[in-house]
């Protein structure tokens, strides 16, 4: 048995690194975590060498990478950084969680299949343009539902479908606009999940619209800034019925999301060679 | 039993965390210290969302904060800013002590009360327009003694007696300037305690002036850097009879005041919802 | 005994504070490192004020300095300015290594000293003029052996060799110049230790030269990335007879220098006045 201390490196995108990563990580179980600040791809490397050239053989399964910060694309910069900087068999486990994006995606998804079936089921991602919505649209299309990608714009809609498919060559996935009431309604027509993953100050789906789309079974508000995302479902919402729907709230999720963001933390030290991105986060939060 | 770890997040107003701060909490039994140097007040509430949003019911109390840095009016706006940002019950225990502020003042204080009981004395705080200063008159005034808060520009001395009756309505607190050696002697007339709160540089009480206060029984002198504050108080005094009065320089008033700093912090994770600034600090200072 | 924890103060000059000392002090059981990026000389004296005030007495020897990041220069600057602010028997334990020159060099001396004993040796410096090649100079002059000091520029070599002398006044070191094939061979004659201590991107010794270098018994490459800075070594190379030369690449002294470095953060914590720099580094190597 080794005596080595958990090191779990925090590469964080921001000035100053998340609090709530930290103590995620503390309680996770890590005995030092080093947290960085304003990390930027250019700076990874000589990171990444630190933690790769400091512990040898299994050892170096103690030490892992977290990849952090507001910015979810620049945190796939510096993951991008941290693996062309691995040498062969020289590299740690490394876990991206820009934003919380890939846990909270994972737990969006894994509360819907609560109530529904993912496979052959259909879904909607409203907002889904967004870091965390691209996540949930990947997840559903992999679990096998056949999902709606919507977005005000429909060519930008059309990108997160493309790039969807371009991930999972058997996605089942298809762009849809959602910036009038009729579009929404015909969208939401024969849906049995919904996700809104759009940014605060907007309501994706009023409960208008939500009361005509029959087939629905279950709908997950990730907004936690009022107003409500998805109109009647409160942040607290963990699979209250509310208009004959299962609803979830970004707090109702949340439970569920820490769970996942601090097994994915200890999965970093049981090898040396994961990279845990979304879809490694989404099969582990399964196996909870 | 909780097994949560006590996590202290510092928030340091300089660019360079406080090492005096870090090693402090490690010694009261912090098992980690997030510290952050560069800390604003608006970049408070993501920091403080950090400590509030990662731990439930009464583990959040294994989470705290600490406010420094040397600059004591900036200290004030973060603390400011975090109080702002707590949610309902949703907050975290916090300690104020930029520049050592509210500990030192708070031994200075008691020191004093060892060699005179302060209800119904006569005080004076010389240099009083100061952080320590200010907060010196402020404890003075609350355990009922009447105080004159000296500068040598009365205009400014009159601003720390209206804050120091804003904040304690029932004090009887007067200012003083102490500029010219007539004015000084008049203002130590009856006096039985003297602080002396201004910065390094400048002697604010010439051991003659000292001479003729029949009535003084202890001075404290918190300026560590030659020359004394007060003449004739070296540095390392504490308690000693120079000139007939007990006197105590910066280095012997810094016993007590370490031992005010552990408990403070160890003071911060018994419960979730306090915030420590000078009075409370002095109230744990006085139980010790 | 102190049940004090183990705190190491990483003082580093890069913006991001090192990972790999990080890990290394971690490993080498600091319970507690607190890590400072972009430190200049003038954030130093607080940050000293801050180790040397918080713990009395014996106490002191379990918090120490760390000095670090890239810029050897920058540094000892940073060293000089630690010194500067301890206060008579006010001090802790301080290690110097920059770019881990000083374990480097001493790593590097000390195995070419398994192949060949250093005092009345003749050895060269190839690359002498930067930071690790100036230590490996002071450090085989002050074992006894007679040194050269090479440089393509003269003038250079001239400069270390001065430097050197300075350090060590019955330092046996001389410069030469290594510009050309036939100054390198003429430099080499009569050599049984060469050390090259260059920057990547240069091949300092071809291996024409070396074959030539009949008293050559051990040579020492510290350049790990290619082209070889002597031809014909690898990186992992670590004592391999190539040539008939004993060889070590920056790999193959790389675990050396590993330990060296975590004797020297353990011997930081047991006593509370020591300056660790190149000689000391390598007595304590010595020692292992």
């Amino acid at each position: 048995m080794s005596s080595k201390k958990r090191i779990l490196i925090q590469l964080d995108t921001d000035r100053l690194p998340s609090v709530f990563d930290r103590v995620v990580a503390v309680d996770a179980g890590c005995e030092h975590v080093l947290a960085y600040g304003g990390v930027d791809p250019g700076s990874v490397r000589d990171l990444v060498y630190g933690a790769i050239f400091t512990r040898g053989g299994d050892d170096l399964r103690h030490t892992a990478l977290f990849v952090g910060g507001s910015d979810v694309g620049r945190g796939e910069e510096v993951l991008d950084a941290v693996k062309r900087s691995f040498l062969g068999p020289l590299r740690v486990s490394v876990l991206l969680d820009s934003n919380g994006a890939n846990t909270t995606a994972a737990a969006a998804v894994l509360v819907a299949a609560r109530h529904q079936p993912l496979a052959g089921a259909r879904a909607i991602v409203l907002g889904s343009t967004g870091p965390v919505g691209r996540r949930v649209a990947r997840l559903l299309a992999r679990a096998g539902a056949s999902v709606a990608v919507g977005s005000r714009a429909l060519e930008r809609a059309r990108e997160v479908a493309e790039k969807t498919r371009a991930a999972i060559p058997s996605a089942d996935v298809r762009p849809v606009a959602t910036s009038s009431a009729s579009e929404l309604e015909a969208a939401l027509d024969g849906v049995q999940v919904v996700v809104a993953a759009g940014g605060p100050g907007a309501c994706l789906l009023p409960l208008e619209a939500r009361r005509k789309a029959r087939a629905l079974r279950v709908a997950v508000d990730l907004n936690a800034v009022p107003p409500a995302g998805i109109e009647g479902v409160k942040a607290q919402d963990a699979g209250a019925d509310r208009e004959g729907h299962a609803v979830y709230g970004a707090i109702g999720v949340g439970g569920l999301k820490m769970k996942i963001h601090k097994a994915a933390i200890a999965r970093l030290f049981e090898s040396a060679a994961q990279v845990l991105d979304a879809e490694e986060v989404f099969e582990l939060g399964k196996a909870l």
